[in-house]
């Protein structure tokens, strides 16, 4: 049973502070811009600048950013590391997995989730996640002031994301473990899944046959009638069964 | 127990298809490259380019696919979307949530969860992600190709992502979703680790260090002073490395 939403002994959970983003060393402003667009798009609003290689204010950044200008407007700037994270209880580091540095790393889901938790029991302590430099990333002084590394695990093959692209990731799942969760959809087995060719050909002979049969009798409704019933029939997602029947359905119907 | 790995009744989980990213009506060739390379970042390949405005191959598709210039190479193009997908088993179309249309529409976590689930049961299938063009996303025409709508459900005071982005933000899904799991940060890798012999051996220094100096001035609180310095250490974990210098730094502070 849930508890009632007024009961005192129960009270509702606690609006926890999102982390800051702290990007040191940032190389292009343009680049401030998309990640404080990045930052908007998930819900992150305390952006801190550590001596980005232009300065700061930059105007460089406020176009990049599009709607996201009042991050912009807000970040705040610090010479130094250490002063931008004066006042975080919490402080995670991007950066590939270090064998060098005995600093724990984690993946970006699992970085969240543990933070969150840290969060639901302290919900106004300060946080930070820090991202280094455009081409060289978070250097080992940067590094040793994290309590964890987080690692993207992405293709080792290719894993280079841009700066915007890792704050948008880590964002991303941020957003997604703190938000509420999405409705569950209706999953079902599709045993025999008709290939899309095979509805193709039953839509275009269905359409046809409509047509034949002088259905639309308003030229201009025909286009959206159409796509009514192609998104019907779309989500009805026919098997090959199904297919092969309602093809039998068309001969019959349209037998004279 | 787990099953043996040559157990034929236990056949090891099947290698799935990915789906392929379908682009559709692209207005910008360095957008197809952007997105090439966040698909290579997380292990998918098979791109399909329907009608790009300014036609294909683009040569300015190459720059800024950077090292996923393969996936450029091998991108398919077609006239229309019905092409692109007449071998797909399962479409999912990108869009915001629609009501005039009668599609399900679900998250992108929740859409990999399905499509996977799909995959393990025929993982040879073909299968579609569409995206549409960067200004006006896709049509109703298009999205009635779809099984399913995929929302991001992404701030709801600021979701505009563009189509790189987008891009990523499935792959990463997908990517997370099939590679096998991170490792524990728990059991984080100490190459060096220290035995616990070396650290007591350290920490029974450290203790008579202070015993000598007259670190415990009261003898009552000595055992919970002693234990609260202990499990700090102990917390810390200290490799073999770190160990000797800890001792190092004893021997310095206790020298005479």
């Amino acid at each position: 049973m849930s508890a009632p939403v007024d009961d005192p002994s129960h009270p509702p959970a606690p609006v926890v502070r999102p982390p800051c983003i702290v990007l040191v060393g940032t190389q292009l402003a343009a680049n401030i811009g998309m990640c404080a667009r990045a930052m908007k798009n998930c819900g992150l609003t305390d952006l801190r600048l550590v001596a980005p290689r232009n300065g700061w204010p930059d105007s460089d950044a406020i176009a990049p950013a599009a709607g996201a200008a009042d991050v912009i407007a807000q970040a705040q700037h610090f010479a130094t590391l250490d002063e931008a994270i004066a006042d975080c209880i919490r402080v995670y580091a991007t950066s590939a997995r270090r064998r060098d540095l005995q600093i724990p790393s984690l993946g970006a889901r699992e970085a969240v989730a543990e933070l969150s938790g840290h969060l639901q029991q302290a919900p106004a302590d300060h946080t930070a996640i820090l991202f280094g430099p455009e081409a060289s990333g978070l250097g080992n002084d940067d590094l040793t002031r994290a309590d964890r590394l987080i690692n993207y695990d992405l293709n080792p093959d290719y894993s280079s994301l841009n700066l915007a692209q890792a704050v948008l990731l880590y964002g991303w799942e941020w957003w997604s473990h703190t938000r509420e969760p999405a409705p569950d959809p209706a999953v079902e087995t599709h045993d025999s899944a008709a290939p899309r060719a095979a509805f193709d050909h039953f839509f275009d002979r269905f359409t046809t046959s409509l047509d034949e049969a002088s259905f639309f009798s308003n030229a201009d409704q025909r286009p959206s009638t159409v796509q009514g019933l192609r998104a019907f029939f779309t989500r009805a997602n026919p098997t090959e069964r199904e297919l092969r029947a309602l093809q039998g359905v068309l001969t019959s119907l349209t037998r004279r």
